[in-house]
C-alpha cells in the first residue's frame, strides 16, 4: 500500500483526492491547504487526516505527493519532496521561471525520485489513441500538427496578471501536446513565431495580455506545428488537433456530454462539447494518476517527466517573447 | 450507512460491486454465489464477507440485495427477498414466465420494499438525455420509434437454448425502451407483429430459434414502433433509436472509443461504437445503483419497477407468439 | 440524335426537360400538355414544338417519349406509345391498378421497345454507391434492410383522395428500394405487414389514408426489411436507408444544402437535408435520363424496367390489404 | 444574347465552356487555343468557331472573354481585352509579379470593363454560405480563421519551377479567402510570417519550393489568421476553413462523392472529401460564370475584381518573402 500526502484542497485538489481514493494499492493518509475548512472537508470525505507542510515530508511512511496547489508554491514542494525522498506527481507547470523549473529538475534527478507532471492531455483517451496510431505507423512520419484550444470563456483578471500570461498559462499544455505529438523522434522545436491580439475583453489587454493567440513552430526535422488559441469560444471547450503524416491524417474531436442529435426546424443540431477541462478531461486526470502509482509500482518509465515540464515552459518563455517583439525566436 | 448483498459473483456481480464500492452511504457487507472461488475472491476484493442464501436473508442489518445470479433464480430470489423486508434491486428478467414475474410483482407489492429492475438502457447518458428532452416536449408529441439493436455476436447455443429465445432475452431490453420512450404518458402497446429468421448460424435455429428479428408495434394512441435486431452485427455492438415527434427527431447515436478519425488512402474513418455491453453501458450500471440507493435514501420513485419487468416480458412473449404463428398479436 | 416527345408540362416536366436539353445527341422535340400555357412555355423555353398527343404519336422521326403527366395518364400513354414503336420513360407508377400495369407490361413486351420506369433512387448518388459496395460483396450476404421515408409536409387532401394511397403514392419508391437493395439475387417478397396511423392531420384520416406507416417484409430467402414513414417530419425530407450484411453494413445518409456546421450556446448545428425530392433528387433526375438514353443508344438493359413497376405496385397493394386489415399478406 | 470568346481548351477552358453552353442568355461564338486540335474539338462540341487572339479581339460583336490559358498570358490577354473594351473573366493569378498585375488593374479601370478573376472558392455552396451566416452576423465580428488547404499530391516538378512557387501558385486562393472571411469590413492584412519545409519530396526542394507552409496573418483590427497548407495529403483533396466569431464558430467541411458509411471489422467509414478541385468546386465554376453574366446584365457589383486579384498576390509575395527570410512582413 502506497502512502499519499496531498496539497491543495482546491478544485483539482478534490479531483485528485477522488481518484486517489478510488485506487486499489493506493491510500490517501494526509491533505494539507492553507485554507483550513478546505483541507478538513476533503481529508474528512477521505479518511485522510490534515496535516502540516512539515509534518508531511517529515513522516518517513509517506511514499509520495501530489501537489495541487498554487503555481506559485510547485517548485517550492518539488523541491521539498524531493529531498525528503519523495516521489512527486506536480500539476503543470513545475514555475513560472523555467530557471527556477531547471533548478527543481535538478534536484529532482540529484534525488533520484519520480517528478511527473500533469500534463493531463497525454492521458486523454482520443489523444492517446492518436499517440498509439502514431506510433504504430499508421499515419507514416508525421509531418504537421494544427492544435486547436479554445476555452469557454476568461478567468477573472486578477487571475490572469498573475498567471505568466497566456503562453505560460493556456499554451503550455499546447507546446507539451506539440512535443509529444510531433516530436516523439527525439526532434525539438527550431523556430518559433507567436502572436496575439485581445479581442473579447479590454481588460485583458490593460492586464497586458492577449485572448487570442497563433503560434507557429517548426522544428528541426523541418516539421511544422500550428496552434490556435482563444480565451473564449462561444460554443464551449474545443480542444481538437490533427496531425498529418507521409500516410494518413488523424483528427482528434471534441467529446461530448450525450451522442443526441436533434432535428427540427431549426436545423440539426448535436451537444456542444464537453464544458471544460474538468469534464473534457475527467478521464484522464483518473488515469494520469492511475498511471503514476502504476509507474512506480513497476519501476516503468512515466509518460511525462519535469524534464517535459521544462521544454514545454521555454517554448511558451520564447512564444511570450515572439509576441512581445513581433519576431520569431530560433533556438 | 445501507448494508447490502449481493447475488451472484459473475461478470454482471463484479460490475454491481464495483458500482456498490464507489457508492457514499452504501456498504457491501456479503455476496453470495454457488461458485465458491468467485464468491471468495470477490468478496475479498471489496472487504465484504462470503455467506449462504439463508444466512443473508437471515441478517436483519442487512437493508438490501442485488440480484446478479442466473435468470432462474431471479424469481426465487426475489421473492425471498421480498419476504424478508429487504429492498432489491434485480437484474432482467423478473422470470421468463410472465405469470410467475406477476407473482413475484404482487408478493413484492405486498411487502412493501423497494424492487428495480435493471434495464440500464434508461440511465445511459444518451438515451437518458432524449428522454429528458421529451419530457421537456422539445420534439413536442412522440409518434414512431426506431430502436436499432444488434449484437456484436451470437452467444453460445447452450445459452440460448435456455435462454427463452431472443425476444426474450435480447429484445426485453428493447420493449423495456419502447415502454419508457413512447409510451411516457400512459399509453401502451395494443398490436404487435414480430417476424424473424436465422441467417447466421444453423445452431441457432436448430436450437428453435431466430438470429435476426423484425418487431412493429402500435399503441392504444396510435404510435408506431419499429425494432431491428440481430444477433452479429460485423462491426460491434449497435445500440441506437430515433423517436420522431411532431416537432422534430430525436436521434441517440452508439458511444465510441475515442474520438480520433482517421483519413487515409482508404477513407475517412471513426471508430466502431464501443465493443458491447459492459462498455457501452458502463455509466449505466453505474447510475442505475446510484439511482437505487438515492431513492432508498429520499423516498423517491424508481425509474423502473418490478411492473416494468412485468410488462416488457408480457411484450416478448406476444412477439414470441407472433413470430411463431406468423399473425399479430392484438392487446 | 433521339427524338424526343415529353408528355407533362408540370414540376417533373421541366426537371426532364431541362435534363433532356443538355443531354447530347438527345433533341426535345415536342411538348405535349392539356395545360396550353404550360407546354407553350416550356416548349419555347427548349426550342420544341406544343403538340398534341396524336400528333406525337404519329410522327414517326420521334424515337422515344418521356411520360411526366399525371398517374391517371400513364397506362394509357406507355400503350400507345408502345403501339406506335416509341420507347418510353415514363415516372412512377405505372398504374395505380396493378392488373391494368400488368397489361401495359404485356403491350411493353409484345412491341419490344424499351419501358423504364422514374423510380429515381435507383440513380442517387449515395443509394447507387450503396447498390455498387453491395454487388462488390463488401458487405456479404444483404441480410437486413431499414428504411427511413419522411416527407417534409403532407400533400393537399384533394391531392391524397386520388393518390391511392400513403402506399402506393409514397411508399411505392421504398417497395422498390427493397427490392433494388435487399433481392438483387432473384429474391422477392414472401411476407408483409403492415400497419399505419394517423396522427398529423384528421382530414386524413377522413380521406381514409395513413400518415405514418411501418411495413416489414420477409423475403423467400429470410431476409427482413422494415419501412418507417411518415408524411410530416418537421425536419425536412429524410431519405435514408441501412442495410446489414453477414461482413458489414451501408448506411445512406441524406445530401444536405452545405457542409457548414455552427457552434454557438444553443449547440452545434448542421444543416437539415435537402428541402425535398426536387433538391435531394437533382442529380437522379439526370442520371435516369442519361441512362435511359445510354442504354437506347448502347442497347445495354434498363435499371429499372416496367416490370420493376409492377412488382413494386404488388407490393404497394399487398401493403394497403395488410394495413386494412390488420393481418399479414402471405405471397 | 452575350458573345463570348474564350482563351486557352485545356483542362479549366473545357469545364468554363460547358458551363458557358448551359447559360441561357450566353452565346460561346469563338475559342482560342495554340493547340489547333484542342481549339477544334472544343469549339466543335458547343458550336463555336475556333479563332485567333487578334481576330476575337477585333470583332466588334464579342462582348466578353473568358481566359483560362496559362498564367503566363494572363496579364497581356487581360490588357488586350480591356483595351478592347470587352469585359474580362479570367483565371486566377492576374501575374505572378503584382507590379504587372497593378497595371493591368489599372488598365481595366480606364477601360472601364468588368474583370473577375476565378477565386471560384467564393462561389462554392458551403463557403459561401458562411460567408452568408457572417454578413447576417450569426457569429458576431469574425475574429480568427484557420485554413486547411491540403493537396491530394504535387504537381509535376516542371510546372512548380515556373509556377511562382507554392505562396504565389496553391497559396493565392487561400488569401483571398482570409480577405473575403475575415476582411469583409474592410480591414486588411497588417503582418504577415511564413514558413514552409520540404517534406514529401527532395526535387521540390532542389526546384527551390516548398510542399508544406504555414502561414500566420493578423490583420489592422488584430485579427489572427492561420493557414496550412500541403502539397501530398494522403486522404485526398481537403479543403475547410473555420472561423471563430464574438458569438460563434463556423465550420466549411469536405464535400463527399457520397453519403455513405461503411461499418465493419475495419472500423466506421465515410468517403474521403471529392478527389481534387475539378470535383470539388465543380458548382463553384458554374455559379461563378452564372455570376459573371447575371451582374453584367443587371449592372450588380461582382463577388471577385482584379483588385482582389492584386491584393492576394502582394499576400503571396509577402508570404514567400517571409518563409525565404524567416522573418515576418509588416505592411
Amino acid at each position: 500500500m502506497k502512502k499519499v500526502a496531498l496539497f491543495g484542497a482546491g478544485r483539482i485538489g478534490c479531483i485528485h483526492a477522488g481518484n486517489l481514493a478510488a485506487l486499489p494499492g493506493v491510500e490517501l493518509v494526509a491533505v494539507s491547504d492553507p485554507v483550513a475548512a478546505s483541507a478538513a472537508a476533503l481529508a474528512k470525505t477521505h479518511g485522510a487526516r490534515v496535516d502540516s507542510i512539515e509534518a508531511i515530508f517529515a513522516d518517513a511512511s509517506i511514499d509520495a505527493v501530489v501537489i495541487g496547489s498554487p503555481t506559485t508554491t510547485h517548485s517550492d514542494l518539488i523541491s521539498r519532496a524531493a529531498m525528503a525522498g519523495k516521489h512527486i506527481f506536480c500539476e503543470k507547470p513545475v514555475d513560472l521561471s523555467a530557471e527556477r523549473a531547471e533548478q527543481c529538475a535538478a534536484l529532482v534527478a540529484k534525488a533520484g525520485v519520480a517528478c511527473m507532471i500533469g500534463f493531463q492531455r497525454r492521458f486523454d483517451p482520443t489523444f492517446n489513441e492518436a499517440r498509439t496510431r502514431i506510433d504504430r505507423g499508421e499515419i507514416g512520419n508525421p509531418e504537421m500538427l494544427v492544435i486547436t484550444s479554445r476555452d469557454p470563456g476568461a478567468p477573472p483578471v486578477e487571475y490572469i496578471k498573475q498567471s505568466g500570461g497566456i503562453f505560460r498559462d493556456m499554451l503550455i499544455h499546447d507546446f507539451d501536446v506539440f512535443r509529444w505529438i510531433l516530436c516523439g523522434d527525439g526532434d525539438e522545436a527550431a523556430w518559433i513565431s507567436a502572436n496575439g491580439s485581445c479581442l473579447t475583453d479590454p481588460a485583458i489587454a490593460a492586464a497586458g495580455d492577449f485572448d487570442c493567440t497563433a503560434v507557429t513552430i517548426k522544428t528541426k526535422k523541418g516539421r511544422l506545428c500550428q496552434i490556435n488559441t482563444t480565451r473564449r469560444a462561444a460554443y464551449g471547450y474545443d480542444q481538437r488537433f490533427e496531425v498529418i503524416g507521409s500516410k494518413g491524417m488523424l483528427q482528434c474531436g471534441n467529446h461530448r456530454p450525450s451522442e443526441v442529435t436533434q432535428a427540427d426546424g431549426n436545423g440539426t443540431r448535436i451537444d456542444n462539447p464537453e464544458a471544460f477541462f474538468l469534464q473534457r478531461y475527467a478521464a484522464a486526470y483518473r488515469l494520469e494518476i492511475e498511471h503514476f502509482f502504476a509507474q512506480l509500482q513497476s519501476g516503468g518509465s512515466f509518460r511525462t517527466t519535469i524534464a517535459d515540464g521544462v521544454k514545454a515552459q521555454r517554448l511558451a518563455d520564447a512564444a511570450a517573447a515572439s509576441a512581445s517583439s513581433g519576431q520569431p525566436v530560433v533556438f
